[in-house]
């Protein structure tokens, strides 16, 4: 291994001599110094390089003025650490020996070093592998990296199995639209569009499971907020009474990938500027029903007979949330069972409304769950009602034969979640090489 | 929630009356007892009902004789627990009143009482969402979630960051041969042979990387070690000097895999009769070359000249390390190079020659890495040495030209580690729903 300290660890090593390794973040050409920002996973370390010492690039020697190695070139620096409070961190590398780890780098057609990147989104999105190197975008990976592993963390405390589900299907749980067909071995078959029949399937196995894992759509709509793969983070557990029981588990899963963000990631939502919501011990809750009579007396303009909520209304009822309950964070229940998938649970005492919920967060849905159908009489009658075949749903149904608890689940969108976390006005922006209906590269 | 307590907690509440719930798992009926054994995710527990008491099945009351709730019917049974040497865990319940929790359950076509599944193995796969509740399929899968957890702790531990990469993709990075191709939006694309690109470009960004999640191979192989989908560990790490720092992290993540199987799947481990391995502090390493010219003398058929080990000839050298060494996980170092993908990193002391490794265990490769080519034109040479367009590559060298670090990672096969791990013939037995040439369901 390159033996090197990282640019953080400087200050510790005032008066030795120490290695670091990193990219030519920035060059800055004063009279009579020259100043290198290295760039390594820890941060940035200044070098000063005299002027007099500047000269061609050769694979170990001074970095030359006008030599071919460009900013993004990875350098490994061999110095003396001196303390300077001007310096990031407060020290810096005088006396540097320069070695090349890469070739000489072609600068990128944008600065990485300025403090926000002036591109477009698309021209951005082409030159991801590039890009991502500027710390506000890598700063979005890390907060959805540490979402996800909080994620995981609060499930695996609350006793449940992870489990990895087939991303191949013969039929498409969800319906038939908005899923990417492939060619299987000269068979048709599609993307999985949610481990939603597996999930079930597993709880049989396993009573409380969960997956973190690639979901693809078809998705037709070009906005800011469709992509045609997200990672979803999926949950789904039996042996509950009603959705009830599980919206306490998606409030400790919330918590638990909060919790884990200010731990992992608070220098990314810092320079993001992003806040963390304070997760209440109980999310408020509130019935879609009743949502929707408060929503008409509030607007004037009448949406009791609308089956779901229009993104205004969300923005709306979040500002209600915050105003009577001090929370980012709202449990909406009970939508029209017309509005759900076949699988949902009914309400027994008002059987045209859903045991499900969404969770809405600042403005906008980043959950959707609910307790599920668990008898196999029950699926076939809601099949049969929505006039659906139950043929191509015999692989799904085969399960609820012998012996299904009570159960529900829900599901979370990394990206959604961490855009709505970051204040990012578009999905993709915090999106690892984002796949939509016009993009399939890099 | 329904209020409960799991089946391994029973020794606790002796005297006590409580609520377990979970799937009848086998009815034994005596001349003038029934034993009900139900089964739940912590184990197994013995509810004794009055032979006087059997009777018609209703939603709530004694499980009938003949009533229609056979095997796997869901169970809520409240009871008084009593101490019984010959019950499970010592502990048994008496007096019970039952509870139906799904519909009366229809028999599975198999006994998932029996000690081992007497089904085929495609009996077996068809019928998985119910099969796999029997404890010893269910192991398999405890086994591989504990060995994935393993590696993501290991690897945070060593500051790699998580990455969630695309799994469609443009153009086949691995080379053109056994890839899906999926109609995208009316165009071709195709899924995902290994995130090899992303966590290359990630290093640039993160330095070190892992991902845990599905890779696609359209393999035309119909062998107890080929899928169509597997689970794929994958990790990538810059400022290596060559594939000798790559090694001592992947014996780390190894070692982080067997820890955590040891810690959380030690009773499924111990049901399939399986034991892990000691792994060294340094795992034993052999050059291919020497290995092959000792296998030469050895079995007196010259194959010096071959440019692969053989599966007979990876059994040898595992059985060798284990005399020689006492290791049952080997290194072969220096593949050559003609045998490898095309961004393998030469050996510079001997060009045809690779600076890769493979990871033997028991007889069979079970990881494979290396350093990987990380200047620009070395990546132009190379694709040119083997007679390939650059073109379709685009994409993936982009990144080469703005500066990356010697680097190199790995990959390992969740599935052939967990049935390598617990001896199993087929590595269909340890894939949750596995895909293949043949199968895309259930």
């Amino acid at each position: 291994m390159i033996s090197r300290v990282l640019s953080a660890e400087l200050p510790k090593h005032i008066g030795e001599r120490v290695t670091i390794a990193g990219w030519l973040h920035r060059r800055r050409e004063l009279k009579s110094v020259t100043f290198l920002v290295i760039r390594d996973r820890a941060g940035l370390a200044q070098v000063v390089l005299p002027a007099s010492e500047t000269g061609p690039v050769g694979e170990t020697g001074p970095v030359g003025e006008t030599g071919p190695a460009g900013e993004e070139t990875v350098l490994q620096v061999e110095g003396l650490v001196v303390a300077n409070p001007q310096a990031p961190g407060g020290a810096e590398l005088t006396e540097p020996r320069l070695t090349l780890l890469s070739g000489p780098a072609e600068p990128p057609p944008f600065d990485l070093y300025r403090p926000a990147l002036t591109a477009t989104l698309p021209t951005i999105l082409d030159h991801a592998p590039t890009t991502l190197r500027h710390p506000l975008l890598r700063s979005g990976f890390e907060i959805a990296a540490a979402s996800a592993a909080g994620f995981r963390a609060g499930l695996d405390a609350a006793g449940f199995a992870e489990i990895f589900t087939p991303k191949i299907v013969e039929s498409a749980t969800e319906g038939g639209a908005n899923v990417f067909r492939i060619d299987y071995f000269g068979r048709p078959a599609y993307l999985a569009q949610s481990p939603q029949f597996y999930k079930q399937a597993m709880v049989g196995v396993f009573e409380r499971v969960y997956e973190v894992g690639p979901v693809f759509r078809a998705e037709p709509h070009d906005t800011g907020r469709h992509l045609a793969q997200y990672t979803s983070l999926d949950a789904e557990l039996g042996f509950i009474t009603d959705h009830f029981d599980v919206m306490p588990v998606c409030r400790d899963a919330v918590a638990g990938m909060v919790d884990s963000v200010r731990e992992r990631a608070s220098s990314a939502m810092h320079l993001l500027g992003a806040t963390l919501p304070t997760v209440p011990a109980e999310i408020p809750h509130i019935q879609f029903a009743a949502a929707m009579e408060m929503l008409s007396r509030a607007t004037g303009e009448d949406v009791t007979g609308e089956d779901d909520l229009a993104p205004a209304h969300e923005r709306w009822l979040c500002q209600w949330a915050e105003r009577e309950h001090g929370s980012e964070l709202l449990f909406v229940t009970g939508y029209p069972l017309s509005s759900k998938p076949f699988y949902t649970h009914p309400d027994p005492a008002r059987p045209q409304y859903s045991n499900g919920f969404d969770l809405l967060f600042r403005g906008t849905e980043i959950v959707t769950g609910g307790q599920r159908l668990h008898r196999h009489e029950d699926y076939l009658a809601a099949l049969g009602a929505r006039g659906l075949d139950p043929a191509p749903f015999a692989g799904y149904l085969q399960v609820f034969r012998h012996g299904m608890p009570p159960h529900g689940g829900f599901a979370i969108g990394l990206e959604r979640w961490t855009a709505q976390l970051t204040g990012a006005a578009n999905v993709r922006q915090v999106t690892l090489f984002p796949r939509d209906l016009h993009r399939v590269s890099p």
